[in-house]
Parts: C-alpha cells; structure tokens; sequence
C-alpha cells in the first residue's frame, strides 16, 4: 500500500539530536511517499534524515527519542496570508459587507492600537496556530516591528509583511519617507535572525497608488526583502481598477513592475469580470513565477466569491494556502481552511474530483514554501528545516485510518496536533504549549475587554 | 449587553438533583437569551430551571454542583440526517462522482455488512458525535436493529430510519412483507425507549417505486412512526423525476401523499432544474409541515449543490442541519456543519448576510427539534428534555469572547466540547467517555481492516 524510501544523508557527519517516530509519516517529497512506522531524525535545525523506524533506530541509537504512537507525522502547516494583530477583534464583527464591516467595526478601533496590543494580538493567534498543527506564517500588518517580537518570543517562524496605504500619518508613520526609515531598521533586524524575514506589502491598488506601489517595488529590491500585496479580493475591486488605470489588477501589476519572482499575491478572487482573460492572467503570474495564496475562509465568510483554483494549476501558478486575519476568518487553523479549499471547488465546479486531499494538502505545505519564497520549508525531507507537526489518530474523527490524507483533510479539526516543532524546537507537546506561559498570555487578554470598552 | 431571564417553574416539588454553571449559557429560547454567570439546573431527564447562577444556588442549595467555569452552556446540537454504520468506511473513497463512489467502493462492502459491523460502526460514530457536542441524531440505514442496539448502550438520543430500497432481497429482508414484521417488531422495542423512536425511511424515489413508498406511509401511519426519504439531492435526480414522473420532486410526493406534518426530507438539494417553482415548491413544504434537513458538508464534498436555504426560511419551511454518513461528510461534527451551514450560503448568494451565525445555531439546535419531530428537544427552557452540551472557552479559538454565538460558529472546532448530557446523563466529561470503554472501542475498531481486506 505504502512507498518505502529510506533517504540517508551523503555525510554522516551531523549529529541526531531526536528521533521522532510514529506509526504514519507523510513526507510531501516529490513522490508524496507515506511511510507506516517512520521516523524523522533531526540535527538541530534541520532535518536529517527521514525513513523506516526501525533503519533510523540502527542509525541513530544515541538519539533521544520522541515516540508518538498511534499518530501521523508531517510537514508544518503553512499559512501563507493573515493578520495576526487581529485575534483581538475576532468575532467583534461578522455578517456584514466588506465596507461596513471594515469602516464600522474594524478602522476604528485599529487606530487606537499600540505596540502592546499588536504584540499581544501576534502572540494570540501564534498561540492558535501552534496548537492547530502551523508552524510559519506570512503575516501583514502594521506595527510589524511588534509582530517580531511576537514571533520572535514564540518561536514561530514568519514573514512580517509591513503593510501600508497612501494615507498618512499611519499608526506606523508620519510620512513615506518616515516609514522607509523603519522598514530599514526592521530589516536589519530580520537580517540576523534565523527564523523571521522581512516582505513589503502595500495593501492593495485600491487604496496605494501607482508611484508608491512601484516605490515599495523599489525599496523591496534594495534591500532584497519580500513582496506582496492583497489583489483582485473581490469582483468590485477589478471594476474599480478597470476604471481607474484601465487594465485588469494582474496586467496592471506588471505594468508597474510588480510581478517578480519574490512576489506574493493574496486573494486572487477576481469574481466573475473577466473569465476571458482569466487564462492570460494566469501565464502571466506564472512566468514571472509569482506565487498565489488562496484563503477559502475569508472569500467564503466575505462573500468575495471562489478563487479560479483550477486555471491557476493548468497555467502553472505555485499556489498556497491561507486563512486571512482571526477576524475575518475567524480562526487560525490550517487544517480547516484545508477542508475548505477542497470542499468550495468541488461545489462550485460541481465536481467531486476537484481540489483532491492530496492537493489541498499539497497547497497548505508544498504550495506554503513559494508563497513564503522558502524552499526549504514544506516537506519532510533530508536537509529540510526541522519544521514538522504530528496529529494524534486516537480520536474518533480519525478512524479508521484507510487513508491518513483523507482523515487529515476531510475528518480532522487541527485540535488532533499533539505536536509542533518549528526549527528543531519543541513548540508545544501534549495538550501543553513549550513556547509561552499559555494561562498568563489568557490573563493578558482579558485586557482587550477594557480596550474594546473604551472606543 | 445580555438579557437576563430567569424561568422558574411554576411547581417547586421536582428534586433538582444537578446544578451545571457556566460563564454564559445560551438558551436558543425564543428571545435568544445569552445568560452570563449561568446555570441549568436538572431533575432526572429533565430541565427544571434556567436562570443566574446566584439565584439558582438560593433555589437548590442542596443540588450537585457542576461547574464549568470559562465555558458555554447550550442546547445539545441535533445532527438531523445521518448513516452512523458507516465510519466503518471513513476515507476508503473519496474525490469520486457520486455513482462511482457508490458502485466500485461503497455498495460491494456493504453487501458483507453483519449486524455486528454494523452496531460497531455506529457506536464508533456516536462516540463521535458525543465527543464534538452532538446529543441526538436522525439515522438512515440498514440492520437499524443493529443501531438501536448501540444508540441504546451508548446513551444518545436517536430517531432509528429503517432505510429500504423495491431491491430485495436486502440486508434486512428477503422480501418486503418479511421487512415489514421487522419494522413492527423494531416499532415495539422503540415504544417502550425512553430515548430512541422509530422512522420508515425508504431511500429515494429513483430507487423505490411510488406503490412501495405508499406502502411506507401507510405502514408509518398505522405504527405511529416518523417518514423520512432522501429528496432531491443532485440535479440529476431532479431531472429523473420529470422524466419517469412528469413531476418535479416535492409536488410527486405530494401526489402519493407522503407529505405529512411527521415527515422530513433530507437534502432537498435540487441544483439549478426548477428555479421558477421553488417558492411554490417550498410553500407545499412549509404548508404541510414537513422538515427538510439540510447537509451542507456532504453536498460540497460530493459536488451535489447548495440547498435553497432562503427560500425555504421565505416560505416557512422548518429547518434541520446533518453531517449525513461519515463516509461522505468525512466527520459527525455538528459544530464545523454549524460553519460550513454559514458559509457556503454566504459565498453561494454572494451576501456575507445570508445564513448569520445565530441562524446556523438555530439550525442545529431549535430546526433539529423539528427534524426529529421532538418538541423537547432544541433549547434550555424548564421541561425540556436534560440534553445539553459545554464549550470550553480555554483554548486560543475561542478567545476573546466578544460574541459567544459566534466564536461557536465560526470558530470552534467541536473538539472544545467538554461535557455532553443527553437525558440528564452525563455521556462525557472533560476528555472521558463515560457512556462507553473508549479504548476498547478503537481496539474493536480494528477489525475493520480484515473485513475490508476480505472484499
């Protein structure tokens, strides 16, 4: 039923600080190899080796042992878009249109944010990340500088995309010039740091003009840092685009000289304008090796409409997955938005064969290392970053296990994660987090009650 | 922010012999009261009282105290349509169109099902169920003697549908003469249960012919027994219709008078065949008092379509919501069909309104009381039947709790249920199954592998 690699490093040289081993291990390589009884052994950061149980127990019999039992070993979940700050206001509004919502609900109160609660928001929806089975994330927002110190405190691993508009003052800055200025200095700070990487992410053509947009191009490329931007969300916004600069939003980008092949776009909703030139768009973005994050959730819970999953694949485009922010969302759970991913095409094709487990699963990991431009990130192979989750088949969604994809995708809820090791470090463990104080972080939050009182 | 409602009962002699608290308890009433610092106090099966904590400790200072602390009391979530035998089959097949699924994979390991298999297979399920905050269901199946056997050990409350096809000899019977001594021998174990009743669920019209079906009614009738069939799942099955009998769905069972205020009707899908007769369609329903159930999880996995759930809210119709079987939905999670309910309307209609949060827990809770034709069941009122569930609010999904309807919908996973009741008995509590030996149960599971490597 199952492949059988056993894939040993050509030096022997590195230590194995752990042996992980569990009864499945989906490994995501090229092959999608599953192995019954593997293992993943791993030298500080990286992985090192990855095959049979019983091989590694030979090959690495000083290695400390973590056995996981009855439970399925992966890739880490990548979230390739949200906004993490936003846990704080998750559920303060739902069942609105996007304007209400966001001009009623949402811009008020986050302009009378501070660095604390940015700080404390990040290290919520980490917390809720961590526990569903995500290890990196591709974040945007602003006060990215606090989102670093979430990250960094937390142990996750992130892109921090520094968001902004044409309206200044921002909660970051006075001007344009003022704000480069901290992008710099957060850049350096990024620089030396091995988990967390700097992205310059204007928030959409909407509300950016072009001069800017191309600036931030510019500035991204200085300082050979990442880039994205929230595109085509919604039907109305490739009209408004249309009238405005007379191009659909992707010929638009490349216009402006967006599209490279650090580029991230988000959303990529497009509903419904411009089916012809769907196709063309799409080579577009994958000649220049653009990578796409869908965010079923958030499209679905908006109403923005259902991403043209299948002409992105047939034009080549490297697609990952993402939930959007906690309150749009309004969870941080990969393994939902997962479900969602295979569940809306396959009702909106009216085609069960659409978006399969294997792909949704293929976009929330695989799909994960282009939209954060990582390509070590994503499978469970040797030399890969030590970034891997473990889910526990004990509980009755998870039996029997006919097809471990199936159950991961169809049947669980993310709360099966016993397990999440990001870098090499234990993250959290059996019902327990390792990377924080979890009761305390709880007892903070509370502070946001007062906060939301006061607006 | 909340109401603050307290019923007492006009007779004060019931013993209370349980008093659960919460942080809040949401009593799905007809106001929709969310109570803060809550309480259910409980006598035997029954609900006593609802109201304020304090208060309720000066009314029944001698009561057993549950407290549940950072949680939320609610209405057991009624899962209105399912096939709880099949988790035996959980993920063998998947991503296949609804013929080949049923064909190649499901039929021919179904025609080796035991009564034994069968009664594993949904205690398994119920288990489920139990677990993710689900009291009663509405089940659809072969060998139901079977299911009873486990609805009555593990404790849930269940309408048992005897599930039949014009093919025989079937899993049951020989012919239908010899199904119809089963069903009344099976009618007469249910009438003296305190929980479990009985239903004739014949399957679909395209599979039993309309003689048979009268047949069904008339047996219903004269048993006292609930009516429920699958109705216009797909498109195709619609098309079916019109072509063997020059009607469309709902007004053909009209015409063999299956439409009775004790029936109800799972999918009522009817993708895009008769859009201009579906407010007249919809109103015979509502007119007649038939519930619908509606299954939002297994029409999208199966590409079968989105149901018309606004126009069945415009013409009356009483609402249930179902996972349907574990081997199409893949889970019995109430809780995500509680989000996708949500969800796929609000993307579908384009309308981030349709479908509100409040409006899929109605679904769940007070339409599950009409789905099972059960006026006890559905809210937290003095008389009610004991069926309630808890939600943590510990963990980081759940947190803050600015609307706690919300956070349930479209945040939790089910996974946060702490404490199911069903009849004034606890079934579990704080991650113990205490209706049923778990591990020996997934011990027992195991069997499944050599009964499918059989076939």
């Amino acid at each position: 039923m199952y492949n059988i690699p056993t894939s040993v490093p050509e030096s022997a040289l590195p230590v194995c600080n752990a042996l992980y081993t569990a009864d499945y291990v989906i490994t995501q390589n090229e092959g999608r190899d599953i192995i019954r009884k593997g293992a993943v052994a791993v030298s500080d950061d990286r992985i090192l080796c990855v095959g049979h149980t019983d091989i590694l127990e030979i090959l690495y019999p000083e290695a400390r042992r973590v056995d996981l039992g009855h439970a399925v070993l992966l890739p880490g979940l990548v979230n390739g878009h949200t906004h993490v700050p936003m846990s704080l206001l998750r559920g303060i509004s739902d069942d609105k249109k996007l304007m209400d919502w966001l001009t009623q609900d949402i811009f008020p109160r986050e302009s009378r944010l501070t660095p604390e609660l940015v700080e404390l928001g990040s290290r919520f929806s980490m917390a809720e990340m961590i526990r569903t089975g995500t290890t990196s994330f591709y974040d945007m927002y602003m006060l990215e500088d606090s989102v670093f110190n979430a990250a960094d405190a937390m142990g996750m691993r992130a892109v921090l995309g520094v968001s902004l508009t044409q309206f200044f003052p921002s909660l970051d800055a006075p001007d344009w010039d003022a704000l480069q200025d901290k992008i710099r200095a957060l850049a350096e700070r990024c620089r030396r740091h091995p988990r967390l990487r700097l992205a310059i992410t204007p928030h959409a053509p909407y509300t950016t003009h072009p001069g800017l947009l191309r600036d931030c191009r510019t500035l991204a490329d200085e300082l050979d840092v990442l880039f994205g931007m929230h595109l085509a969300e919604t039907a109305g916004e490739t009209e408004t685009c249309l009238k405005d600069f007379g191009m659909r939003p992707i010929p638009y980008c490349e216009s402006l000289g967006l599209l490279q092949p650090d580029t991230t776009f988000f959303h990529v909703v497009e509903a419904g304008i411009a089916p012809d030139h769907l196709r063309e768009d799409m080579e577009l973005l994958a000649e220049q090796r653009c990578a796409v994050v869908h965010n079923p959730g958030s499209n679905m819970k908006l109403a923005s409409g259902v991403a043209p999953l299948r002409a992105m694949e047939q034009a080549g485009v490297q697609t990952g997955l993402g939930t959007d922010g906690p309150s749009s969302n309004n969870a941080q759970n990969m393994v939902r938005e997962m479900y969602l991913a295979s569940l809306l095409q396959k009702v909106h094709n009216l085609d069960p064969q659409a978006c399969p487990a294997q792909r949704a699963l293929d976009m929330a990991t695989r799909g994960g290392s282009h939209a954060l431009h990582d390509p070590y990130i994503g499978t469970l192979e040797p030399g890969m970053r030590a970034d891997f989750i473990a889910l526990s088949l004990d509980s009755p969604n998870m039996q029997p296990v006919h097809n471990p994809v199936s159950n991961i995708v169809y049947a669980a809820t993310g709360m099966e994660t016993i397990l999440t090791v990001v870098n090499g470090r234990e993250l959290y463990r059996d019902g327990k987090f390792l990377c924080c104080d979890y009761d305390a972080l709880c007892e903070e939050l509370k502070g946001v009650y007062d906060w939301i009182q006061q607006g």
